[in-house]
Protein backbone atom coordinates (compact mmCIF):
# COMPACT_ATOMS: atom_id res chain seq x y z
CA UNK A 1 0.00 0.00 0.00
CA UNK A 2 1.17 3.49 -1.01
CA UNK A 3 2.15 5.09 2.80
CA UNK A 4 1.47 8.97 3.63
CA UNK A 5 2.85 10.83 6.11
CA UNK A 6 -0.10 11.41 8.27
CA UNK A 7 2.14 13.09 10.89
CA UNK A 8 2.01 16.74 9.79
CA UNK A 9 -1.99 17.41 10.69
CA UNK A 10 -2.73 15.47 13.88
CA UNK A 11 -3.45 11.92 11.71
CA UNK A 12 -4.62 13.71 8.53
CA UNK A 13 -3.99 14.44 5.18
CA UNK A 14 -5.63 17.06 3.57
CA UNK A 15 -7.28 15.55 -0.17
CA UNK A 16 -8.84 17.11 -2.68
CA UNK A 17 -11.58 16.01 -5.07
CA UNK A 18 -11.44 17.25 -9.11
CA UNK A 19 -13.70 16.26 -11.57
CA UNK A 20 -11.93 13.57 -13.18
CA UNK A 21 -12.94 15.05 -17.03
CA UNK A 22 -12.86 18.74 -16.27
CA UNK A 23 -10.56 19.29 -13.23
CA UNK A 24 -12.89 21.36 -11.48
CA UNK A 25 -11.80 21.40 -7.73
CA UNK A 26 -15.05 19.49 -6.07
CA UNK A 27 -14.35 19.72 -2.22
CA UNK A 28 -11.23 19.49 -0.36
CA UNK A 29 -11.64 16.94 2.96
CA UNK A 30 -9.07 15.27 5.30
CA UNK A 31 -8.77 11.65 5.40
CA UNK A 32 -6.67 9.25 8.04
CA UNK A 33 -4.94 6.16 7.72
CA UNK A 34 -8.31 4.05 7.61
CA UNK A 35 -10.17 6.31 4.86
CA UNK A 36 -6.72 6.06 2.72
CA UNK A 37 -6.74 2.81 3.01
CA UNK A 38 -10.69 1.89 2.28
CA UNK A 39 -10.11 4.96 -0.33
CA UNK A 40 -7.49 2.44 -1.91
CA UNK A 41 -9.14 -0.84 -1.77
CA UNK A 42 -12.55 0.08 -2.84
CA UNK A 43 -12.06 2.85 -5.64
CA UNK A 44 -14.66 5.14 -3.41
CA UNK A 45 -13.61 8.15 -1.90
CA UNK A 46 -13.43 7.88 1.93
CA UNK A 47 -12.71 11.11 4.08
CA UNK A 48 -12.40 11.70 8.15
CA UNK A 49 -15.09 13.56 9.13
CA UNK A 50 -13.54 16.07 11.40
CA UNK A 51 -17.39 17.38 12.94
CA UNK A 52 -18.80 14.03 13.49
CA UNK A 53 -14.51 12.29 14.32
CA UNK A 54 -15.54 9.32 12.10
CA UNK A 55 -15.22 7.67 9.00
CA UNK A 56 -16.91 8.95 6.27
CA UNK A 57 -17.92 7.14 3.10
CA UNK A 58 -19.17 10.07 1.02
CA UNK A 59 -22.32 9.24 -0.27
CA UNK A 60 -22.94 6.36 1.31
CA UNK A 61 -26.67 7.39 2.48
CA UNK A 62 -27.07 9.52 -0.78
CA UNK A 63 -25.66 6.88 -2.92
CA UNK A 64 -23.76 10.05 -4.29
CA UNK A 65 -20.40 8.69 -3.93
CA UNK A 66 -17.09 9.58 -5.71
CA UNK A 67 -15.42 6.70 -7.97
CA UNK A 68 -11.86 7.20 -7.87
CA UNK A 69 -10.46 7.63 -11.38
CA UNK A 70 -6.96 8.39 -10.54
CA UNK A 71 -5.01 9.19 -7.26
CA UNK A 72 -2.04 11.43 -6.69
CA UNK A 73 0.29 12.28 -3.64
CA UNK A 74 2.51 15.43 -3.90
CA UNK A 75 6.08 16.04 -3.48
CA UNK A 76 5.88 15.40 0.58
CA UNK A 77 3.34 12.22 0.53
CA UNK A 78 1.16 15.02 2.90
CA UNK A 79 -1.46 15.47 0.32
CA UNK A 80 -4.03 13.51 -1.99
CA UNK A 81 -5.76 14.55 -5.28
CA UNK A 82 -7.98 12.21 -6.53
CA UNK A 83 -9.97 12.55 -10.01
CA UNK A 84 -13.76 11.05 -9.17
CA UNK A 85 -16.38 10.76 -11.33
CA UNK A 86 -19.03 12.36 -8.90
CA UNK A 87 -22.40 9.78 -9.24
CA UNK A 88 -25.26 12.58 -8.67
CA UNK A 89 -23.65 15.66 -9.73
CA UNK A 90 -23.18 17.11 -6.71
CA UNK A 91 -20.21 17.19 -4.21
CA UNK A 92 -22.06 19.88 -2.08
CA UNK A 93 -24.54 19.71 0.92
CA UNK A 94 -25.81 22.90 -0.61
CA UNK A 95 -26.66 21.24 -3.94
CA UNK A 96 -24.00 22.86 -6.01
CA UNK A 97 -21.76 20.71 -8.11
CA UNK A 98 -18.51 22.25 -6.19
CA UNK A 99 -18.27 23.61 -2.44
CA UNK A 100 -16.09 26.33 -4.11
CA UNK A 101 -19.16 27.80 -5.85
CA UNK A 102 -18.67 31.17 -4.63
CA UNK A 103 -15.94 33.71 -5.73
CA UNK A 104 -14.24 36.38 -4.13
CA UNK A 105 -15.23 39.61 -5.42
CA UNK A 106 -13.93 42.75 -3.86
CA UNK A 107 -15.14 42.69 -0.19
CA UNK A 108 -17.66 40.42 -1.03
CA UNK A 109 -18.54 36.85 -2.15
CA UNK A 110 -20.37 36.13 -5.44
CA UNK A 111 -22.15 33.18 -6.45
CA UNK A 112 -20.75 31.29 -9.55
CA UNK A 113 -21.22 27.63 -10.95
CA UNK A 114 -18.59 27.97 -13.59
CA UNK A 115 -16.85 24.91 -13.62
CA UNK A 116 -12.40 25.98 -12.36
CA UNK A 117 -11.65 23.85 -14.98
CA UNK A 118 -10.01 24.23 -18.10
CA UNK A 119 -12.99 24.43 -19.87
CA UNK A 120 -13.19 28.12 -19.60
CA UNK B 1 -12.56 42.13 3.66
CA UNK B 2 -14.01 38.82 3.04
CA UNK B 3 -13.63 35.92 6.52
CA UNK B 4 -12.82 33.02 6.37
CA UNK B 5 -12.81 30.54 9.68
CA UNK B 6 -9.29 29.76 11.18
CA UNK B 7 -10.49 27.98 14.09
CA UNK B 8 -10.92 24.46 12.64
CA UNK B 9 -7.38 23.96 11.88
CA UNK B 10 -5.22 26.08 14.55
CA UNK B 11 -5.19 29.16 12.85
CA UNK B 12 -5.08 27.90 9.38
CA UNK B 13 -6.80 26.94 6.20
CA UNK B 14 -5.91 24.95 3.53
CA UNK B 15 -5.26 26.10 0.11
CA UNK B 16 -5.31 25.02 -3.41
CA UNK B 17 -3.43 26.32 -6.12
CA UNK B 18 -4.94 25.65 -9.65
CA UNK B 19 -2.82 26.79 -12.96
CA UNK B 20 -5.52 29.10 -13.96
CA UNK B 21 -5.64 27.85 -17.50
CA UNK B 22 -5.56 24.20 -17.49
CA UNK B 23 -7.28 23.72 -13.83
CA UNK B 24 -4.05 21.35 -13.00
CA UNK B 25 -3.62 21.35 -8.95
CA UNK B 26 0.08 22.76 -8.98
CA UNK B 27 0.23 22.58 -5.15
CA UNK B 28 -1.74 22.35 -1.39
CA UNK B 29 -0.26 24.26 1.32
CA UNK B 30 -1.97 26.59 4.16
CA UNK B 31 -2.93 30.08 4.89
CA UNK B 32 -3.05 31.58 8.25
CA UNK B 33 -5.00 34.99 8.65
CA UNK B 34 -2.53 37.37 7.37
CA UNK B 35 -1.68 35.04 4.06
CA UNK B 36 -4.52 36.08 3.20
CA UNK B 37 -4.91 39.38 4.11
CA UNK B 38 -1.60 39.30 2.28
CA UNK B 39 -2.79 37.71 -0.72
CA UNK B 40 -5.88 39.82 -0.98
CA UNK B 41 -4.28 42.80 -0.78
CA UNK B 42 -1.37 42.00 -3.25
CA UNK B 43 -2.85 39.48 -5.80
CA UNK B 44 0.43 37.30 -4.98
CA UNK B 45 -0.40 33.95 -3.13
CA UNK B 46 1.09 33.93 0.37
CA UNK B 47 0.90 31.14 2.66
CA UNK B 48 2.01 29.57 6.65
CA UNK B 49 4.85 27.87 6.55
CA UNK B 50 4.06 25.06 8.76
CA UNK B 51 7.86 23.61 8.60
CA UNK B 52 9.49 27.19 9.28
CA UNK B 53 6.61 28.49 11.36
CA UNK B 54 6.90 31.82 9.24
CA UNK B 55 5.16 33.71 6.75
CA UNK B 56 5.64 32.23 3.18
CA UNK B 57 5.31 34.30 0.31
CA UNK B 58 5.99 31.65 -2.44
CA UNK B 59 8.63 32.78 -5.11
CA UNK B 60 10.38 35.17 -2.67
CA UNK B 61 13.86 34.40 -3.60
CA UNK B 62 13.25 32.61 -6.74
CA UNK B 63 11.17 35.37 -8.46
CA UNK B 64 8.64 32.56 -9.17
CA UNK B 65 5.49 34.17 -7.60
CA UNK B 66 1.95 33.05 -8.02
CA UNK B 67 -0.31 35.47 -9.51
CA UNK B 68 -4.10 35.22 -8.19
CA UNK B 69 -6.51 35.45 -11.35
CA UNK B 70 -9.27 33.94 -8.86
CA UNK B 71 -10.10 33.04 -5.42
CA UNK B 72 -12.69 30.99 -4.76
CA UNK B 73 -14.17 30.13 -0.95
CA UNK B 74 -16.31 26.65 -0.24
CA UNK B 75 -19.66 26.63 1.55
CA UNK B 76 -17.74 26.23 4.92
CA UNK B 77 -15.56 29.45 4.76
CA UNK B 78 -12.78 27.17 5.64
CA UNK B 79 -10.86 26.47 2.66
CA UNK B 80 -9.83 28.40 -0.56
CA UNK B 81 -9.41 27.49 -3.96
CA UNK B 82 -6.72 29.98 -6.07
CA UNK B 83 -6.04 29.87 -9.85
CA UNK B 84 -3.05 31.34 -10.32
CA UNK B 85 -0.43 32.37 -13.15
CA UNK B 86 2.50 30.37 -11.67
CA UNK B 87 5.82 32.34 -12.54
CA UNK B 88 8.58 30.44 -14.09
CA UNK B 89 6.04 27.48 -14.78
CA UNK B 90 7.28 25.22 -11.73
CA UNK B 91 5.09 25.47 -8.10
CA UNK B 92 7.07 22.31 -6.78
CA UNK B 93 10.88 22.48 -4.93
CA UNK B 94 11.36 19.84 -7.32
CA UNK B 95 11.51 21.28 -10.42
CA UNK B 96 8.06 19.77 -11.73
CA UNK B 97 5.43 21.97 -12.86
CA UNK B 98 2.66 20.30 -10.03
CA UNK B 99 3.82 18.78 -6.59
CA UNK B 100 1.40 16.16 -7.99
CA UNK B 101 3.33 14.47 -10.20
CA UNK B 102 3.09 10.97 -8.73
CA UNK B 103 0.13 8.71 -9.14
CA UNK B 104 -0.82 5.84 -7.26
CA UNK B 105 0.04 2.68 -9.39
CA UNK B 106 -1.15 -0.44 -7.51
CA UNK B 107 0.85 -0.55 -4.60
CA UNK B 108 3.92 2.23 -5.75
CA UNK B 109 3.96 5.88 -7.31
CA UNK B 110 4.98 6.38 -10.93
CA UNK B 111 5.76 9.82 -12.05
CA UNK B 112 3.40 11.37 -14.67
CA UNK B 113 3.95 14.81 -15.31
CA UNK B 114 0.57 14.52 -16.97
CA UNK B 115 -1.73 17.97 -16.34
CA UNK B 116 -4.73 16.53 -14.11
CA UNK B 117 -6.45 19.24 -16.21
CA UNK B 118 -9.17 18.87 -18.03
CA UNK B 119 -6.84 18.78 -21.30
CA UNK B 120 -6.48 14.77 -21.02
Amino acid sequence: MVTLDFSKLGGLVPAVAQDWQTGEVLMVAFMNEEAWRLTLSTGIMHYWSRSRSSLWKKGETSGHVQEVKELRVDCDSDTVVARVRQVGGSACHTGHRSCFYRVVDGDALREDDAAPGASR
